[in-house]
Parts: C-alpha cells; structure tokens; sequence
C-alpha cells in the first residue's frame, strides 16, 4: 500500500494524485485506504516518514561526523542513481511543498532546517574552523544540500547527461579547498 | 492575463491550478481564455516564455563569455531574491515537470540542455582549459545550474536561512579554484 502510494506521489505529485488511484491499485476501496490513513495528506505523512528510515539525515547524534559525513552525502548520491523512484518522490514534493497551504511544507521546512545545520558542523569539523557559526561556512553547506537537489531534476530529465556523485564530489572537495586550504589542496 | 496565470501556477503548480479560477481572477470566461490560449498547456508555454525575455539563457549568441557569463549568473541569483514569484514558477514547475506527461518536461529538458552547454562554454574559457568536453568541466557546469535551483526552493522555503548569491559566489569561485588553481587561487 505505502509502495502504492508512494509511486503514485512520485509519478504525479501530492496534488495531482487521487486517493481513487491509489485506492484502485491497491485492490481497495477509498473507504479502505481512510480507514487506514485517515486522509490523504496523512498517508503522505506516512510515505515522508518511511522514505526517511535509514537516511543520514535522520540518524541523530549517531551520524558520521566531519568529513565521514560528507563522503556519506556523495555515497548518497551514489546510491540515488540506483533508486529512480525515490528520488523523484523527494525531488517532485520538496519543490512542491512551496506551493500554498500543502501538507508538507513544515516537513521540507524542517528537514532543509536540521540538513543545514549537519552539514554545517561537518564542514567545520572537517576544516577546523574556529567559529561554527561563520557564514561562508552556512552559504557553503546551503550549495552542498543544494546541489544535491538540483542534479536530481536534471538527472531526471536526462540522467545521461548528468553524474550525480560526480558532481556532487566535486563540489564538496572544492568547498573543502576554500574554507581551508592549508587542509585541502587542489 | 498572463500575470494571473503566472501567479496561480507559481502558487498552485501547473496541475493544480485550474483555468476556471485563473479565467475568474482575471474577470474571463473560461471560454474567454479558452478563446485566447486554446488549452492550459497552451496558456503555460506563453508563461514560460514570456518568463525567458531577457533571461541569459535565452541571449544565445550575444551572451557575455568566460567569466563574465559566470559572474552573470551570480547577478541573476541577487536579482532573484527580488522577484519571488518568478523564482516560485520556476522552481515548483521545474520539478514538476518530471511527473508523468507534464506538458513542461521538453521545455525544462531543452533548457537544461542549453543551459549545461551555455556554463560548460564559459568554464572551459574562463579556465583556459584544453578539452571542451571534458567530463569534470561537465560536472562543474552540471553542478552551477543544480545549486543555483536547489538554493531556490531551500530560500522560498527558509528566507532568512539562505543568501542564493553568496552561495553560488562561493561554489563557482571554488569550482575555478578547482579546475585551473594557477588562474584562481583560493
């Protein structure tokens, strides 16, 4: 059922999908699916929260720190190039959650909020900053969760023109490299 | 008209949006837009390409070269911060342009295609570089594009959180750094 819906989110977006689709391809009535769900942006709720298990960004004071953190963020989109569905479910509702009044707007709200500040103290931990609040280092990890977003709408219209992790990698060495170049050279 | 329209697509996406509450904000009959645009899609397409006047994708041939396109781009991601709505129907339709039969996904396909080629151009020229086609050249180019959308939703999000110029300064001066260091030190 959460399989179902979340290939239907990801196909057509939260909007555009209908619980009767839903409901009509997981041999179900509405009824059924509200019985389980409540409502429909509740089953999004759902879908958000299982696509979450396992992602870095959720593990909480047990996450890889400096630069092993960063390393996992290209393993990350190493790995999305591997996993379609997801990705366009993460990439069709985050750009959709700033349209009015959607349900997931806090919960993009919010995991933008708390991705900021891990990669922030990962790039400070990495480079030894002395000030954890500086804000190249802020404007540095805002283009790294960036990045990643950006190179999964392109991929997804065309996926052979564009090498996330490459891309990714590269982006995060270079920032290495300015923040603290004695550390990381060129 | 077409501000009504560009308005309610940026508030509501393209599929969301319905022409009966874009014709009414805007004083038509349905069937008077209907008159004017033939279909939704239609109406979109006249969206979207009014959006590009003056955009420097859209400049082809005339546009600034090497480092002065680069820095072009960090002026448009200033301006941006000025001009939200703009930057909502970009970025909601841009993502949602990959869901199932969108009638933007060729427009977006085609920009980016543009668009990675317009920014590959400028590297390879403001590096001095040998190979145009060089795969880490691409991913660069692949990456400016990817932060400047992904900074877009972060910011539409989070205003206060993200400065989009100072974030695409720092990427393309440490990709510079990066691609030719005897030319831009850090």
């Amino acid at each position: 059922m959460l399989n179902i819906a979340t290939d239907t989110f990801a196909a057509r977006g939260y909007n555009n999908a209908s619980l009767a689709e839903i409901a009509d391809r997981a041999g179900l009535t509405q009824a059924g699916v509200l019985h389980y769900f409540r409502s429909k942006s509740l089953l999004l709720t759902s879908v958000l929260e299982r696509r979450d298990q396992g992602d870095i960004e959720q593990l909480g004071p047990e996450r890889p720190r400096g630069l092993a953190f960063l390393r996992h963020l290209v393993d990350t989109a190493l790995r999305n190039a591997e996993r379609e569905g997801l990705v366009r479910l993460y990439a069709v509702l985050s750009a959709e959650s700033v349209t009015e009044d959607h349900p997931a707007q806090a919960y993009f709200r919010d995991r933008y909020t708390g991705l900021r500040a891990f990669v922030t103290d990962a790039l400070t931990e990495a480079c030894g900053l002395p000030d954890p609040d500086a804000p190249r280092t802020r404007d540095a990890a805002n283009a790294i969760i960036a990045v990643m977003d950006g190179l999964q709408v392109q991929w997804l219209l065309d996926p052979d023109a564009v090498a996330m992790a490459a891309s990714t990698d590269l982006v995060i060495r270079s920032l290495l490299s300015t923040l603290a170049p004695d550390r990381f050279s060129n």
